[in-house]
Order: C-alpha cells, then structure tokens, then sequence
C-alpha cells in the first residue's frame, strides 16, 4: 500500500521541540534524558495510553519487534544504542504496518520509502539524541495504515483528554490543531437570524433558524472561527410528495421555434421590492432560549468541533423551523446563505425566538468563517461567495454545482443529474420544503407554496431546454468576479450527478481574481473524500482552515499543491500539478474516417445511424440504463450496433486528456429536430479503481476519543474490464449557436455544430484505443421518446480535439 | 407502514402513574392539575426538550396540527376538552408519522391501527384526566417511525442527562430499564483472568485478557449484571495470512474407502492432561492496571451501556494480549469463554497484568450474566451455555453454530459456509489468531502454532468430508442436556453461511431442559437485527435481559411470544406462533413423476443427468456463483437442463412449509463415488423481499443522548421475481447411513437414499409452483470436479415429504 501525506509541515528543530513541549511529549522530566534509548522508551511509555503500570508497559512493549530476534523490550535493555533500522520496526508497528503484509524486519527502511512513509534525516546507522526528538517529531505527524497521522490515532485513544478544560486557546502541532476541547461540553444553542427578504410573502422579513455548535471555553473568552455549513436538507426531506412532482422522461423530444434572442433578451435582472421593516428589538440576551440534540452532521465538522472551532448549520429559506419558501439557487437562497454570514461576522442581527424580538449576537465568534459541503452544500458555499461576503474567509466547495443550468440541462436539452431522470428544480425545492415536516407551520403557506412550485415548474421550462432568465437568475458564473474568499474545490472526475463543468468553470473562472484557489480532483462519484486512506484530506483542510481561520503563519498556502489529481490508472496514486485544464493545453485533433479516429487526412463519407429501438429493447433499457450503457459501449456486442457511430483508434502511446475535448461535426437529422449524445472511451482490458470505494473499516476514524467516527474507505482495483467511460456530452441540434437562441432545422440538411464535453483528466494507458461514440437518446439523462429519427454525419467536415497535459507530475 | 411491538408490557393504572412519576413526567406540579388540556400541555412542555422559553414551546406547538384546522397552540387554548382525535393527531406528528403519507387529520385512529399502533382505552370521543394519563403512559412506550419507542426518541435528544449521576440504581419504564447512566464516565478496564488449561503449551495456565465497561455508579455501590460478548474477532483479524490458507475447490471429488464405524469408534473423548499450577497471588487490587479506549463494540451491548448493564468482551485463547492458541470452536475454547463467566461469577481469579500476579476481583459484578453476540459470538455463547456455568442466566444466541460439522460440511461431503468456498476450520483459526498482530508477543509462539495449525488441518480431513473425532469435538448437540440458562435465538432463515440446521437443532434440543426457550426467525440472511424498523428487537431484549439479570418481574416469559417468524411474503409482518419445526407437524408427500411433483401414485421411470459441463461455461459458473444458481434454478434458461432434474407442482393452495423436508430418493451414480445436491423453489411471479435490507436512516438510531448510533434499515420488497429457493441440502452418495460411515458405491446400482434439507419456514403462496432441483456440483458450496458421471433416479421408488404448518397465527 502506499501513503501521500500532503500536509506534513516542514519543521525546524526549535519549533519541533516546543511543539513537542506543547504536546507534552517532551517534558521537564525527559528532557533531562541525555541517551536516546532511554528518550525513545519514555516516549514510548508516554504513547503507551492504556498501560498504567511498569508491567503493563513492558508486557506491551515486549509485544512488539525491534530487530528480526528481539522484541522491544529486550532491545531496549540491552542496546546502548538506538539504531535507526530498530526505530523504524517500532515505528512501523506503532502506525500499525504488518510484517506479515507489509514489511519485513530486515529492512524497514526499504518499506518506508515504498509505502511513502517520512524518513527522518539521520547522520549515521544509529540516531543521535536530537535526530530522535526530530524523528518521533515526524512520526507523530506520519499517517498510520489506517488513515490517521499517529498523533490523531493517540488523540482517538486519549491522549488529549487530560488538557480537556484546561486550554485557553487551540493547540497547534506541525500546523494543524489538535482535539484538546471537550465535545461532549459543547454547546448547542440556535438563534433566528432576520435576512433581508420575505420569500413567503407574509409581510415579515425572513428569519432562519441557526444550529449552532461550538466550544465550551467560547463560554469564557475563546473567540472561534465558525464553519458554517449550509444544507437545505438538514433538517429532513420530502421524499415522497418529491417523488410525487417527479417528470416522466419517456416523452420524445419537441422541435422548437426558431427564435433569434440575445444574452440581453433573456438576462435576469433583480426585481426591486419593498421590503417590510426590520423587526423592533425589545431586549438583548447573551444565552439562546432554545437548543437541539442532535445535529444532521458532515463527518469533517465533527472532526473539527474537538478542535477549537465553531460548526454552524442553517438550511435556509423554506425548511424545518425557517421562515421562507425553497428557490432552488436562485438570488433569494444565496441572500438566505450570506445572511449567516452576516450574523457571524457582527454584521446582522439574529433573535432568540421567532415572536419576542430578543436580539442574540454571535459575542463568541473571531468572525472569521469558512463554508464546507459536499453537493447542494458546496452549492451554497460557491453561492455565498460570489457575493463578496465580509466575513468569509474561504469555501471548501465539494462536488459543488457552479450553474443549476450545468446541473439540469445542457445544450438546450433537458439532461438528467446521473441516476435522477426526471428531476428539475422544482422537484429538489419540494423536496427541501421542509416546512412541510410541521404540519401547523405548512398550513400557513401551502397555497403560496402550490402557486410558487407551479412557478418553477413552468419557468424551468423542460419543453426546451433552453438557457432562460430562470437559469440566468442561478447562474453563479455571473458572479464569479466578486469572489474574495479563497476557494478549495474538490471534485469526483467519474462525477456525472454534479458534472465536471461545474468545477472546472469555477476554476478556470477566478483565475484573475487575486485568491487563493486549490482544487483536488478524485476518481469517484459524487462522494466526500474525508475518510479515504491514501490521502490525508482531514490534514489538508486542516491545515487550510488553520491557515485561513486562526491567522496562523503555517504556510499551508505553499505546502497545499494546487492541484491535486487521484490517477485513474494506478491505485492510492496521488500526483501534484501545477495546473488543470488549462486552456494552453496542447491539442491533438483527430479526424473521423469510417471506424477509425485518425490523425491523417480525413475520409469524405456520410454515416448515418438511427435512434429508434424495438420496443422490447426500449423497454429493457428505459428499466435497466446499466444495461444500454454496456451495450452501448461494448464492441462485441451487437444490440446497438445501428444506433450508434462508433470511431476508434490504433493502440496509442499513454496519453493524459486535460480538460475539454471537444467535437466538430457536421450532422443533419431525418426530422427537423434532433439531439447529438457522446461518449468518448477508453477501450482496453485493464483492471480499474472499482466505481464505488471499498469499505476498509466501519467506524474506523475517529478525530478523538468517545466522539463521533467514520468509516475508512478506498478505492480498490476491481476485476479487468474492456473498457470505460472518460467523459460524455449532449446538444439539441436547435442549439447550434448557443443554449439560448433556437435556429432552425431542415431535415436532411447537413450543419456545423460544436460541442463541449464534459472536461476531465484521464490517463489512457499504452496500447489502449481511444474511442468515440456518437447516438442520441442517452437512457440515464434525456428524454426517450424512440421516435424513428436518423442521422448523418459527414467525416469530412468532422473531428475531434482532444487536449493534452504536457506538464509533469510536480 | 406497519409497527410490530412486542415488548409492551400490559401494566396497571397505579403503576402507570408510579412510572410516569418515576420519569418525571408526572411532578407534584403537573399532579396538581385536573383539566385534562393543562395536563397535555404541560406533558408536551416537558418533552419539547429544546424549549427552554415560553415562547419557543409555544412555537413549537404551533408547528403541530390539532385537528384538519387548528394547530395544537390554538387548539388547546380555545377548546375546554381534549379530543381523542386531537391527541392522536398530536401524537402521531410526535412519533414522526407524516400527514402527507401516513395518514389524514380526519382519521388518526384509522391510521394507528393500520400502523398497529396501541390506542389507549377512552370511553368517550374526549379523554378524561386518568385517561389522559393512561393514553400518554402508553404513547412513551410506543414505537415512531423511525424504530424506538417515544421515550427512547426522548432518550436520544437528552431526557434523562438530568438523571445522569442522580441514580442509585436502574430506573425501569414499563418493564424496561431507561438508560440514566452517562456513558462518557464509563470505566475501562482490563483484565487477565486465568483459566484452567495450557493451550500453548508454555507451562503456564492461559491468561485470557477481558475488556470490561461499566457505569460510573458501580465504583460506588451499585452491583451491575454483565452482558459478556465472546468475539474472537473483536483483537483484530489476520486477513492476508488467513486468505493464504484458503482451501482450492476446483478439485474432484474422491472416492472413499468403505468402513464400519459406528459412533462409539470415532466418538471424542477428552485427554487427561496434567495441568501447571496456579499462580501464587502476590497481593489483590480493586482498581485495573490497564484501561482501553475504543473497544470493538456491539451496538445491542452500546444501547445496555447506558442502561446500568456491564459489558464484557473477550476474545479468548490466541488472541491479541491473550496467551493459547487458536482451535475453531473446541472444548478448549469452551472452557476460554467459561472460564470469564466463572470470574464475573465470583468463581475464578484474575490479574491485572500478565507478570505481577496482582489478583482482581470483579466486587461491582451482580454475578448475573447473559451472553450476546451473533455468528461466532453467538455459537460461544450457544458452547458456554452446555457447559452449565454458575452465573450465566440467558445466552441470546444469533446466527450460531450448534455444531461445527454443520458450518462446514454436510452429510460426507465439505459444504462451504455461503460466499467463503475454500474456508474451513483452520482457516478461521488462522483469521483469529490475533496474537500474531503483535509480533513480539507471536514471535515466542510460532513454531508451536505453525504445528498445531497444520495439526487442524490434517484433522478436519477435507478429503473425506466425513464426521469424525475432530468434528464430534466440536458438535455441541452432545452437551445440550447441560443447558440450564434461557435461551433466545435469532437467526435468519435465508442465512447460508451458518445455516439454519444450527439452530434448529438448538431450538428441539433442549425441549425438556425446563429452561425458558424463545426463537425469533426473520427473512436475512447472516446479519443482525437490533436495528429494524418493523419490529422492536431492542425492546424485546430489554425487557427479557431486565428479567433475567435484574430479577424484575416484569412479565417478559409471558409477554414476548415463544416463536416469532417474519412473514416472507408482507413486508414489515412478524407472526407468533407456539412453535417452529414440530415433529409432529403434518407432512405432504409429493411422488416424483416426468417433471411433476404429484401426490398422485409415482409412475416408474429413470430419469438421469450429467454433472459435467462444456468447460467454457463451467469457467463461468466458477466465476460467477450468482450466474450459476439463476441458470440452474430459471426454468426458461437452457444451458442447465441436462445437469439437472427439475420436478414442480401444479399451481397450489396457499402453503406454509414449517421445518425439514426431506427427500427419499433410489439413485445410482455412472462411477463409483458422487455427490448430490437439492434445492427447494417457490416458482411463481412475485415481488418478494429483497435479500438485503434497506438503509432508511444512516446513524438514525441512538440509545440515548450524544451516544453511539445504529443505522435504521427495513426489508423491502423488489421488483417482480419469477422464483425464490426455499431451502437446500447436501449428501455424499457414499454416506447413505450416516456422516460418520463410508459406504460403498457400485457404478450403476441403484441405492435407496434419505436426505433431510435444511429447516425452514416458508409461506408458498397461493397459485405457485413448488419446485424440487435435483443436481450435483454446487458452485457455491461443494468442490467442483467437472468429471464426467451421470446420475439417475428411479421415480417409482422417490418422494418428497413436506412438513406442514398447521397452527394458525397467534
């Protein structure tokens, strides 16, 4: 197996020994020691948690090995040396190595290097006593086989306990905070912060109910940060009257009226409404009136709580205990978000309960505040920060959508969010109505709500497709420009429910915008990373947040890459590069010729194909998508063979795609409308990263003793395949200019058309083919309506740009 | 959704208003108060446990509907009554159930009792003070939506963290103790207790390591039962080293050489050994050397912790910190496991640490003790149990092996365990020998293991899959006249890796023991079920362990039912019954005749099949166990039809098949050896429940505030399939008399042949097919030989016998 630790802080020795002071490692009675096998079987003793006598002690170090023939209790009372191979064994035992599996006793160092592990530098075979203190230093800070540095696997079995209560301040160590704040003390309180709106029309501005965790010593002079997740389903969900609004996708496609509009045609523009006054405050008060339980909580916040942060929860407009009615992303939810902000950052005022008009001030905040989240979460972080926010220091934002029209429709067609075909955003607002969820509350605004609901249903307008002022009004490109807060992406490249663009428009995006800007690109779905044992993505953000939050110096800044890439070839393989999907990426074009994706010359020839299946065919693949995506794609197979264009090439060299392929065509359809789907493969048998992680221990993770854990995960090599999809891409035919005009459609007249798909960065082994496919109906994400359409492509005029990384792995 | 509880103990008036004062929900404030509305009010005051203001109470209540118009605020302000209605649409909301789908305001009684939810007696349309008091008693002790009883849900978001620390002893709720021990002051200690063997033979008595948690309360007083979990597991697994032993099954079957065995000639009987000698006490200690952190828990025992219960868990000889060596399931390890009884009992000693010879008593022990834990726990608990040990009351035995030989062989042959073809005896023993995680420690031991692993090895003989000395040493059926705790079982009856024989011959083996015997079958397969939706596991088990460990008279005999069966055709449906698998249940024969099962008279005819196959397909089949059993079972596939004989029923009435059948067949065999297999098929088009049950709420179930968290998940049923087996079974053509004797086998005679199939319980619904498979390579469970034999049958002479449920719901 192999370890990236990315978030190991480089240290000099005078900062090692205070901080190991710090940490109580070194103490006034070791540092006395002056001989470095008497030094290293007091740290020992010291990390020895659960042994509370000398025997304990030596019955649990007599359990581990320190050379091939003799255990650590026996060479540590009868060396006079520590040598650094012996160190090494412990060491490897300590993080939990196996010499059964992992390393053998004859050559620790050789398993160190191969597992990726910090060496700690060392002048000869034997170390010296300052190259100990620097050796245990770094193995403190080393990750074990189980996902954790050691220091957090001594902090899950106890090791801060004792400073619980007795801290003023957060406690650092090689530039993360430790877990020495008490998280069964915190405490829980929620207040009502007034936003600056009145969604549900009730004549009253807005107020949004806050869950609030923080610190027990914020109680007494500690000013925290506060991360501040929004998640409009915390507070539970409508799955069924969702479920119920859901749209039937097996309904054929419509052909549109041309139209000629501009940007400026369909561009949202505010609306300007009288407000109703702010509410009269009555009186102020310091404690809240009302708590909560338990919190629907995101497993990196936890980590974090025991830390010295503050973990605020608030779903917004329209849920559980809020004022307000859902929106889906629109100027209105973003408003809701910031206004939390606000409130953090001393900057708006917030009431103890909804009818005594108590004001409530956030007197425990630092008023520094980041955002995280995965999906609708990140969502919001992205949302809040392109208002500028004061306060808002950065957003981590996770499989985060960065324009609902990328989430919901794509070239004036109606495109599902994988594995949601017959989603919009009126269906998600119902769902994360949760005001429906008290009964006595939704009974005051169902008729609002009904008439609203309908008004996202008919503006989001599925009968096009089209970018319209609704998906301008969510569109948060727009905005990109006043982002100040620096930003962490994190992104699944085998994303397809928040799809690629999402990320790499807001990369790509704020380029000019004077902030920090990190991204990490994963091989999985539409998942968080926080929990996986190759990386150390809970060391990354926590020394990003340390960073951005505390106004600590510990040059996080220059130790995080900025680009951080999981390879889709090679297992818990973690590589740094300076940039993704930059559009100087070198391209290679190839050209379209009967079956073939070509660099020479191309062939003048008119293929055509045809969308319309047997209906027993149709029918097993609107039920099984997984199925018509495999025969789709397989060679072998024949189901589709005259459904599809399919262009391969030659075996090539190892080739890396960076950012957006694009394609170039020209089509025409037998009908005068039409819709183009592609998928560009990698055809080859290889065994590949399993879809879905595996799981390598339940409740595995732990960010301290007695808390809340996580499963530890990872991506494994599954079984060999044939092949797999790198990206795909979808266009209405109407759409040719862009996803707002409409031109018209001849039938059987050929067109120029250009599409995008979806950016990656994928390496294509040796002697693999790359492979393209071109059908229209796509199962899992347009509207099936197996009409009889054929279409034809001319390869003369058609070909395929794919871009290339030049740069190396840094 | 239906609601199944069990554990709601029937209790009168007095003694309702004794528990509600107990609870503090009635209070010599609220006692005061005669109008039933100021009653409910000031109940509904008391369970808004987030309120801590008049005006978020009042807030809260009017998120509540009292009837189809008024929420509860105005209700109870302006009416002068409490309906029954309204205080049922109340109660419902607080049990989570959603108007939107569960029921109507117009009609909440209709609903409960749809739901099956208890309705407290009321003589009119209105409830009386006493009334109110009853209806709100038993509304506590009801089940919501999401698995727990009201004042579980209470539980969970912090009712009783008042009660932390201000309890003497366990506080009981209709029957059931609440959990008013704070679980973040448990005590964690360690102990060594010293058993009465050498299993490594290093001339010392073993000393086995206990991990033992306790409430606070028991350092000053209070003698607490202990739930003892045995779990090999529970020190770590050597996976890798485990896989290396796995055993090929891609060999054939051998021929074996006839004997005359009879029992007696292969009966074990236990060595006389001279022991070392006890160790000499140097002095005693009330307080542990050692302590531990994160125990590798089960989540049944985390609910216990809070509820004044010990939990113990050892891993027993061989394991991580323990001396001994590894032997899958042996008297030795019996002896292991009694031998942490005998000291909770008082009756044996142990050390605080492994050198010091320190004894510990455990003085806070109660010396009542009950064992928990399924699969391998639950088979020690089932092997502690025959040793009739002082002090162990009950044993919840799930999922466990009654005897070895049913876990890993079956009538003369070697039958996998489902999903692990190759693991056998020493492969588990290796797997468990957690001792060698700790290298030191393993280091002194190996030579020694390395033989007595081989030793296992030799004696399982794989090669004759027959019953033997090895096998009668693990076979606990021989001590079940020692039984003197209760028993419950628990097991599932599509569990294929410990099959359902194991406890089925627990559940008729200790019929005249005069112990308490229940058994709870469900429709998993090897998992457990403390955390379902539908039916109150926990309750039950709390109500059955305050009984049996805190000498409670709370009815639990009487109440839980004797027999409770998941119904395997309505979801979220358990039935009582008096009992499972009667011998003198009625039985239909079925005659074997062409294709047909028949009760008509057998006609006479030879029907043969070949077991080998092309060796493409059997590649696949080796491959893919799943793909096999759907085209060996599919009547519409063809690629088995000549492996196998496949008989089926006219469509019958509907049926339920309660315990063995068995099949009754004259066979002969092309060589002079084989081996047959059979599988009994519910054939008919069904959505039947699907294998694995459902996630419904991740972390969704907690027994109690800030405290560890269960997943809640249900059966729920899937899409239409075409069949479902039923039940399956095993037999070496050369055991025709028994396990143990080898007899012989001419090619092409034909022989008379009984094979039982394991036990179940299994409603045939109306207008399907019964169907019988008869085949002989099992892909998933036998060796696969690919050898060219034919078998065949002489129908004139073969039957099947069903048993018959006969009892009706009770």
């Amino acid at each position: 197996m192999k370890n990236n630790q990315f978030a190991i802080r480089p240290t000099n020795f005078d900062t090692q020994i205070k901080e190991l002071q710090d940490i109580h490692f070194l103490t006034s009675n070791n540092e006395m020691i002056t001989d470095p096998i008497d030094l290293f079987k007091d740290f020992l003793r010291i990390s020895f948690l659960e042994a509370n006598s000398k025997a304990v002690f030596e019955q649990k170090l007599s359990s581990y090995m320190a050379t091939p023939t003799q255990n650590a209790l026996e060479y540590l009372n009868s060396n006079n040396e520590l040598s650094v191979e012996s160190f090494y064994n412990i060491a490897l035992q300590l993080l939990k190595f196996n010499p059964d599996v992992d390393f053998s006793f004859e050559d620790p160092l050789g398993a160190m290097k191969k597992i990726q592990l910090n060496i700690s530098d060392h002048e000869g075979v034997v170390f010296t006593l300052n190259e100990l203190k620097s050796a245990w230093y770094y193995l403190l800070a080393t990750h074990n086989k189980n996902g954790q540095t050691f220091i957090d696997s001594l902090a899950a079995r106890g090791y801060f306990t004792p400073f619980y209560g007795d801290v003023g301040e957060p406690l650092l160590f090689n530039g993360k905070t430790m877990p020495v704040f008490d998280p069964h003390k915190t405490i829980r309180e929620v207040v009502y912060v007034e936003s600056p709106q009145d969604t549900d029309n009730d004549g009253k501005l807005d107020l949004l109910k806050a869950e609030i965790l923080r610190p027990y010593e914020s109680n007494s002079g500690l000013k925290v940060p506060s991360l501040y997740t929004a998640s409009p389903y915390n507070q539970g969900t409508n799955d069924e009257t969702g479920e119920k609004v859901m749209h039937n996708v097996n309904i054929p496609l419509e052909r549109k009226e041309p139209n000629n509009l501009s940007y400026d045609d369909i561009k949202y523009v505010a609306p300007q409404k009288k407000l109703p006054n702010k509410r009269t405050v009555n009186s102020h008060a310091e404690v809240a009136d009302e708590t909560f339980s338990r919190e629907q909580s995101y497993t990196l916040n936890d980590y974090f709580l025991a830390r010295g942060f503050a973990i605020v929860y608030a779903a917004g407009i329209g849920t559980k205990d809020s004022d307000g009615i859902r929106t889906t992303g629109d100027p209105q939810e973003t408003t809701s978000t910031v206004s939390i902000i606000e409130w953090l950052a001393g900057n708006r005022r917030a009431f103890t309960n909804k009818s005594d008009n108590i004001e409530i001030k956030a007197w425990w905040s630092n008023k520094h505040i980041a955002m995280t989240g995965r999906s609708y979460l990140g969502t919001l972080a992205t949302a809040a920060a392109t208002s500028g926010v004061k306060g808002l220091k950065t957003v981590i934002s996770e499989a985060a959508i960065s324009s609902w029209y990328d989430y919901y429709r794509d070239g004036g067609l109606v495109i599902a969010p994988g594995g949601f075909p017959g989603e919009d955003a009126d269906v998600l607002a119902e769902e994360t109505l949760s005001r429906r969820l008290q009964p006595g509350d939704f009974y005051k605004i169902q008729p609002f709500w009904d008439k609203k609901l309908q008004e996202i249903t008919d503006k989001q307008d599925r009968a096009s497709g089209n970018y319209n002022t609704f998906w301008d009004a969510r569109n948060y490109h727009k905005n990109f420009k006043n982002i100040k807060a620096d930003v962490l992406m994190v992104h699944g490249l085998n994303d397809w429910n928040v799809k690629p663009r999402n990320v790499e428009r807001l990369w790509n995006g704020i380029r000019n915008n004077g902030v920090i800007q990190k991204i990490i690109l994963h091989q999985g779905q539409h998942i968080y990373i926080n929990a996986f044992r190759s990386i150390d993505y809970t060391d990354i953000i926590n020394l990003w947040l340390t960073h951005e939050l505390l106004d600590i110096d510990n040059q996080a800044e220059k130790i995080i890459p900025d680009v951080i890439i999981q390879d889709n070839v090679q297992p818990e393989t973690w590589n740094k590069y300076s940039d993704w999907s930059n559009k100087d990426n070198q391209k290679i074009k190839y050209n379209l010729s009967d079956d073939k994706l070509s660099i020479s010359a191309p062939t003048n020839e008119t293929l055509t194909f045809s969308d319309q299946l047997n209906s027993d065919l149709f029918d097993r693949y609107k039920n099984h998508n997984d199925t018509w995506q495999h025969d789709l794609v397989d060679i072998s197979n024949n189901n589709m063979t005259h459904n599809r264009l399919l262009f391969t090439t030659n075996n090539i060299e190892e080739t890396v795609i960076d950012g957006i392929v694009k394609i170039n065509l020209n089509v025409a359809s037998s009908e005068d409308l039409g819709m183009l789907s592609f998928q560009l493969i990698d055809y080859g048998l290889s065994k590949r990263l399993k879809v879905s992680p595996t799981l390598l221990s339940k409740n595995g993770l732990a960010g301290t003793f007695d808390w809340r854990e996580d499963d530890l995960r990872e991506f494994e090599l599954g079984e060999p395949t044939d092949y797999k999809m790198i990206t795909k891409g979808h266009v209405n035919l109407q759409n040719r200019d862009n996803a707002y005009r409409v031109n018209d459609l001849e039938p059987n007249t050929f067109y120029p058309l250009s599409v995008e798909l979806q950016p990656t960065f994928y390496r294509v082994p040796k002697d693999h083919k790359l492979g393209l496919i071109i059908y229209s109906t796509d199962f899992g994400m347009t509207v099936r309506g197996n009409k009889d359409i054929k279409y034809s492509i001319q390869t003369g005029e058609s070909n395929i740009v794919v871009p290339i990384h030049s740069d190396t792995i840094i």
